[in-house]
């Protein structure tokens, strides 16, 4: 049961010009589904990503990788779901070249103008066969009309599917943006189990793009976590068609680089937000902010080491103002000079805690009504420095062991 | 349910020469049972402790180490389950205080010579008037022979008291050593949410006693995990009162040293290992044993990522050899250079990886009779160095999140 989370409308989802979506169903993990998604891109345009820290990153990242830092542009995009072709080793990597390979001569590229991505059960071969059997099938279905479908096309454990488009004037003329991501159980920043595939039409430089992808992703996809672990295959991808009309932005200096940055980094907020919504197991929707700190790494420490707390997860999921875990994972976070006295907690408008300890004004049914809403705000005040951070997670419910015990992911 | 865990038996603990315990009910949460423990010291014990690194540490943790930092021998030690006495800001410190006065008078001793440790719920005021109250009864209740009822009397969540006694001989005379310890919730290295008490009859330097505690606790204590969070309250005390009959040992080259270090060390394990048995719902106890890293801090690494997964502990949960999620947290322990191709993954004795994949050889039946049992090793050799370690930890089960969910500790 996804928490506020409405899924999204396919009339709601915005073509963006030099985009064509092609899905297909292979049968990768199970009849009976679509689970191969290729995106094809028109020419000039421009691509930039991040990528997984693990050090089992999967042969998809590796290859995808590859190609990115090679000399001919990107052209496609290939996705599966069902098998994440990680812990595979050298015949993984050979999977994901004999992916893009084939993609490629059907469209009439060099293989390296390909990026292969995949996501699902870990150390399983991939079933190449079927996907490349049914590429010609994806490619046939090519269209600027597709992205509702590819939302759909690349969920795993998803209940929802997690896409949204959005609109800014850019240089006098009408930019689209438009994004879908996966993801909902191993979900931790650099990054989460996720795929998230953001497109505009807007022309940006590829220096511009490469710095853009990584503020994009460190205020929206690597603020999120659903459990702490980071996955093997993560990837966040965002392409510029530059079909839009405008003159090319070069530098974060031009004068709507900002308007859209912001209209960009909206859509990815999100779509992050829509991945921790859809967490697995989740019942309640938790912001984390960090406040004064001496630094933005301090307030990460912080944030994370609380939402990643079992224990503060297991309160909330019982609306249980169960508050002293919160101080407790605070005082574990690593932050050796941190004076416990100066700090301030708070559960959405209620000081919970300063001093060092429970405020003399506290009155548990006021944080007991805060607990009862499926959306709260944890604020900590450090009153040591100017840094902030604000991350999103879920609670941990009986549903996230169910979901994790019993499927095969 | 613990796994492989039997209670232990009364007639199996032997007294500590110079060592006696009294409890008593104070009703500090519910009324019913024996929740408060004196333990009295004859002179001349000496005592060393280790104590949780978490900033928000409990009012008793600061008290407990300013007094055996002050000059005064310490004579006596009172613990209370039902309330940690922790964020509980300049209340609590006076509180933690007012319990040693009060106990130190009855017997006859200056407040520093007590130390107070607490565990349970954080953030509620300690009700020192119960506790104080009541320490008159458990002074009448002193004895040589309670270990038994005072390994009872520090259960919080646990559902089977800990405690265990050895027998050695150091110097031509046997020596005595009985330890109790609880915890099973918020259970993490350094420390977990554990209280620890051992004491022996040997006769051990001040000095000695310090470092040793140290080493003791390194390879026991410090080596469990069952959530991943570390407790505001933990500490562990190791006491020697001398009364064996043997010439003091000043230093660790003394040929008796080693024994009586290795005899401690196996209480103490013995106690880690019953807590990650009781670890809360656990049904699955879990050896991790991490082989020729370069360093022992990078084997650590490794080993807690690996035991603090929470898709780990659910697919052991599940007796589902869904094994790539070890990789995948091998991957993500933060080790930059490691190269995952050099990696053995072995489930019991199943090799599972090698060369970054999956081997050929494997066969998931191996892995799933391994899955079948309530006790499991994983095993990852790193070929790249020659330290080891080995860790402890459980499975997450549904008894998890819902003790958690349910049980305000």
């Amino acid at each position: 049961m996804p928490v506020d989370l409405i899924p999204p409308l396919e009339k709601e989802l915005l073509p963006v010009c030099g985009v064509s979506l092609g899905i297909a169903e292979a049968g990768i993990k199970r009849p009976g589904r679509r689970d191969l998604l290729i995106i094809q891109l028109a020419e000039h345009t421009q691509i930039a990503g991040v990528f997984t820290k693990n050090r089992f990153c999967a042969a998809p990242v590796t290859v995808a990788k590859n190609h990115l830092s090679g000399p001919l542009p990107i052209r496609a995009l290939v996705v599966n779901t069902g098998n994440a072709n990680a812990g595979t080793g050298q015949s993984g990597i050979d999977h994901a070249e004999m992916t893009c390979a084939i993609l490629a001569k059907l469209l009439g590229y060099q293989p390296q103008q390909v990026l292969p991505f995949s996501t699902g059960v870990i150390m399983e071969p991939l079933p190449v066969a079927r996907i490349t059997e049914h590429l010609p099938v994806a490619a046939a279905d090519l269209s600027p009309d597709n992205w509702f479908a590819a939302a759909h096309a690349i969920m795993t454990t998803d209940t929802v599917a997690k896409s949204v488009s959005r609109q800014v004037v850019v240089d006098g003329v009408s930019v689209t943006i438009t994004g879908i991501a996966k993801g909902s159980g191993m979900i931790h920043p650099n990054m989460a189990t996720m795929l998230g595939f953001i497109a505009t039409d807007a022309a940006i430089s590829p220096t511009l793009l490469r710095s853009l992808v990584r503020m994009v992703a460190d205020c929206s996809f690597n603020r999120i976590t659903v459990d702490g672990d980071t996955s093997t295959n993560d990837a966040f991808m965002l392409m510029a068609t530059g079909r839009a009309g405008h003159a090319p932005i070069n530098d974060a200096n031009h004068p709507d680089f900002d308007r859209l940055r912001t209209a960009i980094t909206e859509v990815a907020v999100t779509l992050a937000q829509m991945i921790v919504r859809d967490g697995e197991g989740a019942t309640k929707f938790i912001t984390i902010q960090v406040e004064k700190g001496q630094t933005a790494e301090e307030c990460n420490k912080i944030a994370f080491a609380i939402a990643h707390s079992p224990l503060v997860k297991t309160a909330f999921f019982a609306s249980d103002p169960n508050l002293g875990r919160i101080l407790a994972a605070i005082g574990y976070a690593g932050i050796d000079d941190l004076d416990v006295t100066h700090i301030q907690l708070y559960l959405g408008d209620v000081l919970v805690a300063e001093n060092g300890g429970r405020t003399t004004s506290y009155r548990e049914e006021d944080s007991q009504r805060i607990m009862q809403s499926p959306e709260i705000t944890i604020r900590v005040v450090l009153n040591r420095g100017e840094a902030t951070t604000t991350i999103w997670t879920c609670d941990l419910s009986y549903d996230y062991v169910k979901i994790n015990a019993e499927y095969r992911s």
